[in-house]
């Protein structure tokens, strides 16, 4: 049975919005806008920091925080989900546009849009195309190392607004290469900020809470006050840089930030730049979707909902393209945010747009006091928030389950530190794909035998089992199918061809899901070959729709030997054979 | 139990030679001296027109019929296969050679020879690594449609010939096209000679040898006449041609062809053309070595020996830079030769290495002779040759047995027919991979309950079952590993997800041959999300070396519910519920 497919999707199902619009109550509007509160408080820093490190002017990231988060409240199944701005997409933007080469900031931010567009549509028509399941070959290992090499990546790009000096690359060899050469630049008391603004966030994230509780305050009141750790921070350098005119003694600012509302913008319609950003937005649309659903699946089942896939596709690709049209650049359901906004009590998607609400307030009012904002502080608040993503671990864990997890961690963590983003998680991609095609070509194969006593039948190898000499019984554990169908006729012609005057083989087909035509083929050869030897094959526990689907080729009528229902009745049927000793009495008498 | 691998191969094993050869009969040299004999006479005109539908001088087809031969004797494990140019290798050689743009004799001599020597190295490379399990991923229904489309293109390929017009193209549309725009230049001498030798090959296939037969003529005799063709039609247009000077009137002819033994020959050495072949020269080692070795294998099993694939790479990269290094092109093991050869009597390699006397003879003696034979004998040759690779039957077969297998199939010779050799293998090969992936990342699920009065669990939308209305028990009929692994969590969740009073969900994994670490994952996430919802995950009928890794993971301590060695016991242990109705009484009693 098949996951049931629903019905041509209505309306209602396309725009979740009306289900749970209708029953919204007084409590819950309640709840979503303090959630909304705590949500905005952290995501002004965020957005601009992501932002910068997208390579892109701060606004950009306070735009993408807005219509994005009324999109998916319109269009998304998550009602936890938070949407905007996230560190890994900022960084796959940044190492999109970076291959462009462009120089002018005009050009760079109509790249950016374009980006954001062409990932909404790409996810729009997965969503229609209910192609959802294609980010399950992103396997585990392959997120885990790309996540965690993305959050080196991030932490060691900011490393040069902590020292204030130049450095660019987009992979970790040029990075640090930059890094080093230009140490001899560093501006003492940008380092100085950036270092005390680090170890402070460090600090609220891991210290504050715990001590705010012991001082008696309630702990709700605590987790906002922590949850402010990053606003304060931007608060207090503002008005140092302000009052020492520090911007004067080398330290970088955010500068003239543009006040108002979000700007309509339209993406680029240029076939090139649309051909060189193809491909780095199906990986970040695949990756933002990957991303999303994760933490929206997690946050779901805590409240025993369930989130729809195929229409969160929709949800973000309605917000990518929010963002294109209001000049922001890729957005995705962010782990860190959403999980502050479940934790915050948000029990719909009015949260997002109440947040959305919010953003738009400080776009609209507090962009002239962002003026003096050191860089250097959003550089802590990126590398503060990226480290918690970087897990080194997975590779021990991967290396104890399984040598081929193993391989494919390690290779997406090496790839996209050297070469980057895009190599490093396609790279992983097809490298799974590759060891799973590899590891299901040589499947387990078990030669079994009858357990005393019983109808149940075990390897020779593991277990002290009944056998005859003249008949074989081969259990394959796999589907039969092109990839392992001449590993099979090479393990079975292998295994005959010997002194054993062997005049049957049995395949126990129990764990054969599937005969493809690859293998039919085979097992049509397999029969032929068998019968040259005078050997008769055998099949037995074929299971209902692999026995369907071989009832309409010819294998069956060409078959030398029979198909038996259970392994027992093979053993019985086939032993003894003529001039051999007959079965064990109580064989027989089982 | 894998496969047992030889340990590290001794010198014998990478010379078979050495163990048939120190056992080698009187009566073994005359089967096999019999065999070269009717080899060659069907070899001469085979290598001739293989030569110019690779677009080479007729000489280096039989250049590639001697030095070839003698390596795959020392190195070959198949005591049958016949070794040169074969018609699918020399279209994907006119199909390289045609993609460099060249128009100097000399420069294309030399590409084909390259051709030949990377593709050697390549085989051998993989055969010292072991790595002939490679070319199981072309399935068979891409093999199959591969073969007839590439039968259909040759064939379509040589009317040009046959008609005496000019017309080039390396897919059907372009050849049709050019035959069509030049159809009123057709030279009617020419076509005379080529539709005659058509036919009259055709009659020789199917006519001759039954009709020689009824005549009294003993089979054998019969069976080398007709063999000798062929000949016979390459003689006879060969005397007409010059008692009528017909070449004179348009006829193209063979013209000059050196006399003598093959050329010594060095590859390229040049990396820009190393890079323009090093793709083609993959594509055709591999399907050259899937077409040998599945000749060699059936040849082999009749008289119950076994070929080595491994071994066998190592042969026909052998035979490969033997070809580069004495003027020929990249050869194989052929399918109609080889099968002559075996029906000859041929009982070692050694035939072989006579046949490459015969041919190296011809080489030497024979060629003046070849001077006035027509190209549109050779053509026709070809035609009849290749006509019978076209069966067009897989595709209703394909269809008939799996829709996965028909749309391989189909995709496979229309982008093959339209898009040339390159890319319809590639394609076809991507798309198998694709649709198995696909397939595989929906598997099929079952929800079972229990045949009364056994112990077996059955589907409950095929079987009358019982169930419990607290207990869910899925069988999942396939490998988890990352790309099913979200589908059978959103589909356990789903079931769940309902008002039935669910306490247990039981995964019944006796058809669970692997579980990745994106499953592990997978397994975690879902036993969490239960446990919120109040739900136990258990597990039941976990194979060995399955449960033998997931006792180095935290699954098992984590698991909420219990691992069952059967699903009987996991039944009997989870109903009755408290407060529900206890179970019936016939299966307590079972």
């Amino acid at each position: 049975m098949k996951l049931p497919r629903m019905s041509a999707r209505t309306f209602t199902q396309y725009m979740p919005i009306l289900t749970w619009g209708r029953a919204y109550t007084r409590e819950q509007v309640t709840s979503d806008m303090v959630a909304a509160v705590i949500v905005t408080i952290m995501l002004i820093p965020q957005s601009l920091a992501y932002a910068l490190l997208a390579g892109l002017p701060a606004e950009m990231g306070l735009y993408a925080s807005i219509l994005p988060l009324f999109a998916y409240a319109l269009f998304g199944t998550s009602r936890a989900l938070a949407v905007g701005p996230v560190a890994v997409v900022s960084l796959m933007t940044a190492a999109a546009i970076g291959n462009l080469g462009l120089t002018d900031p005009v050009q760079i931010a109509l790249a950016a849009g374009t980006l954001a567009f062409i990932s909404g549509v790409f996810l729009l028509a997965m969503g229609v195309l209910r192609l959802g399941f294609v980010a399950n070959f992103l396997s585990h290992p392959v997120i885990a190392g790309f996540i965690t090499a993305s959050g080196i990546l991030i932490a060691t790009s900011q490393l040069k607004h902590i020292l204030g000096v130049q450095a660019s690359g987009h992979n970790l060899i040029d990075t640090v290469g930059a890094l080093l050469s230009n140490i001899g630049q560093t501006n003492v008391i940008t380092l100085v900020i950036g270092v005390t603004i680090t170890a402070f966030l460090f600090w609220v994230r891991k210290g504050l809470k715990p001590l705010l509780i012991s001082k008696g305050l309630a702990p709700r009141l605590a987790d906002i006050m922590a949850k402010a750790g990053p606003v304060a921070a931007v608060a207090a350098t503002i008005l140092v840089t302000w009052a020492f005119s520090l911007n004067e003694h080398g330290v970088k600012i955010v500068g003239e930030v543009p006040m108002g509302l979000p700007p309509i913008t339209l993406p680029s319609l240029n076939g090139t730049l649309w051909g060189q950003l193809l491909l780095p937005a199906i990986l970040i649309s695949i990756i933002g979707f990957v991303e999303s659903v994760s933490v929206g699946q997690t946050l779901a089942a805590k409240r025993r909902q369930r989130i729809v896939p195929d229409q969160e596709l929709i949800g973000l690709g309605a917000s990518n393209i929010g963002s294109a049209l209001t000049g922001g650049y890729p957005v995705t359901g962010g782990f860190a945010r959403s999980v502050v906004n479940f934790d915050a009590g948000a029990e719909t998607p009015a949260a997002g747009a109440f947040t959305a609400v919010g953003i738009g307030l400080a776009a609209l009012l507090l962009t002239p006091l962002l003026y003096f904002l050191p860089i250097a502080t959003l550089a802590a608040t990126i590398i503060v928030a990226v480290l918690s993503l970087v897990d080194l671990s997975i590779l021990s864990k991967a290396w104890g389950y399984s040598r081929m997890d193993f391989a494919a961690v390690a290779a997406t963590i090496f790839l996209t530190l050297v070469m980057g983003v895009e190599v490093g998680v396609s790279a992983g991609v097809l490298i799974s794909i590759g060891l799973h095609l590899y590891q299901t070509s040589r499947p387990h194969v078990a030669e079994v035998g009858l357990v005393p006593d019983t109808q149940h039948f075990r390897n020779i190898l593991r277990h002290n089992v009944e056998t005859r000499p003249h008949l074989v019984t081969l259990r394959v554990d796999e589907s039969l199918y092109f990839a392992n169908a001449r590993f099979l006729e090479d393990y079975v012609l292998n295994r005959v061809t010997c002194d054993e005057p062997i005049k049957h083989v049995v395949l126990h087909c129990a764990a054969v899901n599937e005969v493809d035509m690859s293998a039919l083929h085979t097992l049509e050869e397999l029969n032929r070959r068998l019968s040259d030897m005078g050997i008769l094959l055998h099949l037995s526990e074929v299971k209902g729709p692999v026995m369907d689907r071989l009832k309409r080729s010819h294998l069956l009528q060409d078959l030398s030997g029979q198909v038996f229902l259970s392994q027992y009745q093979a053993w019985q049927a086939l032993s003894p054979a003529p001039g051999d000793d007959g079965p064990s009495a109580e064989a027989n008498a089982a």
